[in-house]
């Protein structure tokens, strides 16, 4: 008599066979039979993480590195809950997640117990599929079409409710042959008409978002800009910037949006790679949230599901542009290591100095990265990963999943002291798995947007009661007892040459390590 | 010519009107207006929290210790995200909350920001009364149809979302006569069918539940057993607890459902007081989920959204009941302080032995606890608060929340290790509020409950892969150090004696203390 085999079993068998190779979770009593079945799947790493909020921030990181997604594994809409401003940022830099969550049967639904809620509902905001397992025998079929709308261009999650029953009962796997979407690029027509744009004696952008922001699409952008003149811009935020040494450079465009203005004003032309048109972050009262100059013409190379790169490349063959390396590519060069008192800028020129080759740098630095990422533009090749969404908590998260993704590189963490509060239980999973992260806490105990955006919003002279609930400083966190309690090393620097040697210190010891930097 | 009042500051008034009186928040830049407005309205207090789950677990203690919505401002949906798991466990506590929460101005939201999302469509599972507000001239409105919706009985979420520019448009605050809904209690044809019920020689439980478990309500519900034999029942987790000396018992419905299904074995009738019939927390294969006894009539003498403490007094007086104290009531007996290694037991037996009069009680010990409210059923009067919808991560915030509430009382907060991990961020504004609370972290670990669980689903045996994701012990968390990290003074205690010694010196010093169980 053949072995019975759990429709848990098999789902786990299909994850492993789309190429699924990790698993964050929290698990509750709902996914008992899922954890169960990651113990012979051992294609399939199991990863604990102590709040949701991590699972869904390091599938995003994972996913981000390798274009491949993770599993998440939530315990019914709670723990979903949990994980949703993640997921929200994962939705935003376009990684492909698949969560599975787990439910009541649906006939104990009915008695409206405890743990009960509307889960399709609430996944519904952050997913772009969401779909409900009705018996085991469809399980695993349920769980191969997560994984490809997870894995439709350009990325998205997919949420799979799955009732506890499907999970218990029994079902045979699938053979699956995996292949996951093809991603189209741009049409020949949408080519002429962008390269008869380029042609056109008009300033023009060209704004790259997405996976053309990695290597290949930026030496064919670099190609068509050097042929044409066009500019090469970039999203303030987006999920991966490849840069460093010999790649070509794009420009960011600035945060607030009288400065995105200044730097798009002029351009009578904006094509778009991969990425919807700009868009202010915030609205604000008697300011226009339009972006672009007046009559400025948009047309799109490629939207965000095409193959952004593959259309790069078509588009500079149609101009002729040539094959050489650009000039726009920076040369290799660091800045001088810093002196003077501890700041956002002595932090980053230090780690402009000091990036390692290969580095990936986890950003929620709010308003003390800019000068790091300034600073790193001619360092040897690197990863840029921005909070995508703006939700904060993702820095350390982020971090966990790409070091996952690639443990043969360094991890380095900017993030904020308001941001690392949200999400500080994944140190413990950094901890746990040993991974090579320096998270960099900026420590300056105030959430420091909101006082600039309060002055900009014209309230020059606040009240206490106004800034204290602006403040960290009453008390003042301590992030050298909050990650050691978490299983992390940790010091705390107060100075421009502390920071420097324990930085030092940090990427030359393995597993991970906390900084906290007063500023 | 009169001064120009905006529409957050009408607001606010109309929020003090009503008698809101905190409000709890991690704002953005979308809620800065309404911080703002928070300078001048001193009859709220900001409430700086450094993670909405926070946010949400304090609304919920604040509003099962007075009956009353404290208000919640919430950052989008991202912020209202991170607020739903606590949000679940108000709406299964029955607590009225308002959130308030932040948006984009609509014609910015058609822009598609990083930040939007479908903020109605997320709070919708969470929340019974959800709107969004159209205009500045409306706010106030608005605001105070939030808060009827919160108090519409039993006790509800309400959402509003304010997009930023009806916040900072203007409007005049309306003059409020506030008076809250009138909660209707049951009518006289279904007492006299519960008198009928409880004249019949038939065996009857009341099973309580809601408003109707503070002394008034058990104490109707005392007279009613003395005088009919009727047992009283209460469901596992319930909001809040009145017990203690003097004050009648109920017994609260054990967690398994085996267990439920032996204890109201033998039961003809059951009569509910404000309360659903009883549902299993959790569904196994093989296993019914049918808790009542084939055959057993159910009747409501009070439905959740009526007075089932005048439903009570109503059904005693048709019973004919007495007036006097009855025998159900417990003397004033503690157990003897105890002896031996340190365990669940002897930390329950110790709380026992200790708890002050007027203690709060915030309970997610978990699998730790049951001891401690053994142990305390003849302490003098207290209050106990439960795990209602069972979504971990509620204790400390919730502890938080009846901190504020009620700040000449002492909070006793009794913590699962795995919960805490969750909503640890509440420590910290514990230590910045000074409140009186005393954390006993049960460090055991593991999340327990799953080990108990994944032995009932039949997993004998189970590999170090499954285990290792129900373990917290590689590395074990420090819970000194994250307490300190918040600012709340920490001990760890392996010994009975340590624990007495360091229960009894928290409970003696003002302002927050955690005292970490190593069992």
């Amino acid at each position: 008599m053949p072995k019975t085999v759990s429709a848990a079993e098999s789902l786990m068998k299909v994850l492993a066979d789309t190429g699924i190779s990790v698993c964050f979770t929290n698990p509750g009593t709902t996914e008992i039979h899922l954890v169960a079945a990651l113990e012979t799947e051992t294609r399939i790493k199991g990863v604990l993480c102590l709040f949701e909020g991590v699972c869904s921030g390091a599938a995003d990181g994972f996913a981000r590195m390798t274009g491949r997604p993770a599993a998440t594994l939530l315990h019914l809409g709670p723990g979903l809950a949990n994980a949703m401003a993640n997921l929200h940022n994962a939705r935003r830099a376009r990684s492909p997640v698949v969560n599975l969550v787990g439910d009541h049967p649906a006939a104990h639904r009915r008695n409206d117990p405890p743990l009960a809620s509307d889960i399709a509902t609430l996944a519904r905001p952050v997913s772009a599929w969401v779909s409900e397992a009705t018996d085991a025998a469809g399980l695993p079929a349920e769980c191969l079409a997560a994984v490809r709308a997870a894995l439709s261009p350009p990325g998205q999650v997919a949420t799979l409710i799955i009732p506890t029953d499907c999970a218990w009962g029994n079902a045979e796997a699938p053979a699956v042959d995996w292949q996951p979407p093809e991603i189209p690029p741009a049409s020949d027509s949408t080519v002429a008409t962008a390269a008869g744009m380029l042609r056109a004696d008009v300033p023009t952008a060209l704004m790259i978002g997405g996976k053309a922001l990695q290597q290949e699409g930026l030496r064919h952008a670099a190609r068509i800009a050097a042929r044409t003149g066009a500019t090469l811009l970039a999203p303030t935020f987006d999920a991966r910037f490849q840069r460093g040494a010999g790649i070509p450079m794009v420009r960011r465009l600035p945060y607030f949006p009288e400065r995105v203005q200044k730097r798009l004003a002029g351009f009578g032309q904006l094509i778009l790679v991969g990425v919807p048109a700009p868009t202010a972050f915030f609205a604000y009262p008697d300011r226009s949230t339009d972006l672009l100059p007046p009559g400025c013409r948009v047309a799109a190379l490629a939207a965000p599901e095409e193959d952004g790169t593959a259309s790069l490349a078509a588009l500079a063959d149609a101009l002729g542009a040539g094959g050489a390396t650009p000039a726009e590519a920076p040369p290799l060069s660091r800045p001088e290591l810093p002196e003077g008192p501890l700041s956002a800028e002595t932090i980053g020129v230090a780690i402009g100095a000091l990036l390692p080759e290969g580095a990936i740098v986890s950003d929620e630095s709010g308003t003390s990265g800019e000068f790091a990422y300034r600073a790193t533009g001619g360092t040897p090749p690197h990863d840029w990963l921005c909070l995508t969404g703006g939700s904060i908590g993702q820095g350390i998260p982020l971090a966990t999943g790409a070091a996952l993704a690639c443990p043969d590189r360094p991890v380095i963490c900017l993030q904020g002291d308001g941001g690392a509060m949200y999400t500080l239980q994944a140190l413990w999973t950094q901890a746990r798995e040993q991974l090579n992260i320096t998270t960099v806490i900026f420590s300056n105990r105030k959430y420091q947007i909101l006082e600039v955006e309060l002055w900009r919003l014209g309230f020059k002279t606040p009240g206490a009661r106004t800034t204290d609930l602006m403040r960290l400083g009453r008390p003042e966190p301590d992030w050298v007892q909050l990650s050691q309690g978490m299983g992390v090393p940790a010091v705390r620097v107060e100075t421009t040459a502390a920071f420097i040697t324990q930085f030092n210190k940090a990427l030359a010891e393995p597993g991970p390590h906390l900084i906290e930097a007063v500023i």
